[in-house]
């Protein structure tokens, strides 16, 4: 293991003291950058990047080369892991994913298994070859979808503007949807471990579709999964949850083995930090949307956040969910400086 | 006033003691019935029923024909009152609402005026046409959409995936917003005191779009618009405010002035009926999603809201979010029949 020159993000993450408050952004590498879509045109697809190691090191660096960013996040999808399962993952042009085989009737969800892991490969060969192009210079994040959210794109066959048929599947046959997020945290458990071996310094699960549930069925269906994950890392390496939407399951979610709870924009960071501040690190939660305005306002809008979060130590700059294509990357900028700048000074 | 022959919704808005929870469904009049289909393809679209106080009795009264519910809606929607200040109101027929002449910039913001209420003649007497047609069965509750879903619609000139520009709005302008949203709550004041003088014994503001926020923003935005709405209206009359995903923020909405809070499906209700049960009534809430499941499920999945309300009076029976068009309405018969057997019987 090389020593890291800024380990700023793990220091935050374990709550330790840092000389400012770290920051990395969901999707900093992306349709926002100019460099991205070159590179995405010229490979011909998303995945065509995603499931290139070297090309998947390329986009990954991109934004480092750019904003004093305090960590690198794996140029990946968290579809990857049920396209392994052999559910048939494309995306077509301007729309969202698609899955040729979905799992939603009786047979498809009993023959459904975690994935040899040598068909993900490509994405721990991608984590070694940024870890080496990285060298040391600030760590490098994993992630993997939560077995939930996997589950509601494996049960549609896609992205979905209400997940109706997960939500009836919760309370028409509960054992169905069990059986998938119990093959989903196998594989997710497995497929993380691996992302750590190959050099991954922290990882994150990524739960987006959570909080569409109700608090008994966010527990059942999405945390328990997550917990059951968190427990099989080993316990030297950071992890991150992140369940966008999930407020009224907070304090489950504070004591489900993560070392961070990531917070979207609607989340009220002060009370949590007040609350939870001594359990768990805190990771968030600028509204992405901010990002379209005018810089000023751009960087009064993060030292809101900052000053919300309040001067313990514990705390990593992020935004509530990932930063959208129109965003003007001089926006990015504008927020990276200001936090650090502050930080720096104190609150 | 008729005395109401059940006022089994006014009581337990008022958190005195019912014989049985009450329930009425968030668009519990509407596409899901038969009836209202046939109603609207003679009418020629939505806004030929809404605007017409005959036709908006009839389809206000089609579910009490059918289910024993314990309250009816007025039938009409939250976009009558920017269409009335000049915005320009139309349906595309298998689209959202749109506007004409949206409100996005200075010059547009700075003209907005509260509406003259002749011009929402139509809502008024449409409430005292049902009141008369119901002589006295079940009380009925008149609505506004809150100042700040309004300025939604208003500014974003009809639906939005992720209202991008009155996200922005708030880090850019924040003063053009509160100028809307300070209209919009002068407007909507004036009009539930109108629904109340023509007959509405309750009435109750959907604040869809105000859990978009940040806690801050909400607070500021939608928050603080209501709370002056709730203080300019009657003290006798029971009030309810729904603001749907706006978690962060259930104490401050607890203490805004309303009777009651509206809850979605993914919100606690057994910790909100046990941390601020003394305080307001609730009103919800079960995932409208679940009424596509079989009746038994349906059944079941109902009978689990009552019991996390448990046996205080100040609840009412309701969805999370509105009926969506798909539902069996058997199964809407089930959840009524469901709730009244168990809560008759003692939870």
């Amino acid at each position: 293991m090389t020593a890291l020159a800024n380990d700023t993000l793990l220091r935050a993450l374990r709550r330790e003291p840092t000389p400012y408050v770290p920051v990395w952004l969901m999707r900093q590498a992306g349709r926002y950058l100019p460099e991205y879509n070159a590179l995405r045109a010229k490979a011909g697809s998303f995945l065509a990047l995603a499931t290139n190691p070297s090309l998947a090191t390329e986009v990954t660096l991109q934004p480092l080369a750019r904003f004093p960013l305090d960590a690198a996040i794996l140029f990946s999808d968290i579809l990857t892991v049920p396209d392994a399962m052999g559910l048939g993952l494309s995306f077509a042009e301007g729309e969202g994913p698609r899955f040729a085989r979905p799992a939603r009737d009786e047979a498809s969800i009993a023959a459904l298994a975690p994935p040899d892991l040598a068909k993900l490969r490509y994405v721990f060969d991608a984590v070694a070859e940024i870890k080496r192009a990285l060298a040391g210079r600030v760590p490098l994040l994993g992630f993997a979808g939560s077995p939930f959210t996997l589950a509601c794109y494996m049960i549609e066959g896609g992205a979905s503007a209400d997940y109706a048929s997960v939500r009836t599947m919760v309370v028409a046959r509960p054992d169905l949807l069990e059986r998938i997020v119990d093959v989903n945290a196998r594989a997710v458990a497995a497929y993380l471990a691996e992302q750590i071996r190959a050099g991954a310094d922290a990882v994150m699960l990524f739960d987006t579709w959570g909080g569409l549930l109700s608090p008994d069925a966010y527990r059942r269906f999405s945390l328990a999964p997550m917990q059951a994950i968190l427990a099989s890392l080993p316990a030297a390496v950071p992890t991150i949850v992140f369940s966008k939407g999930a407020h009224a399951s907070l304090e489950a979610l504070v004591n489900a083995g993560a070392s961070c709870v990531g917070l979207d924009w609607t989340a009220d960071l002060a009370v949590a930090r007040r609350r939870f501040g001594d359990t768990v690190a805190f990771q968030g939660n600028l509204d992405p949307i901010a990002l379209l305005a005018d810089p000023a306002s751009v960087e009064r809008a993060a030292r809101a956040v900052v000053e919300q979060a309040g001067p313990a130590p514990g705390f990593v700059f992020n935004l509530g969910h990932g930063v959208v294509p129109a965003t003007p990357p001089d926006n990015v900028a504008a927020v990276v400086g200001a936090v650090h700048a502050m930080s720096r000074n104190g609150p």
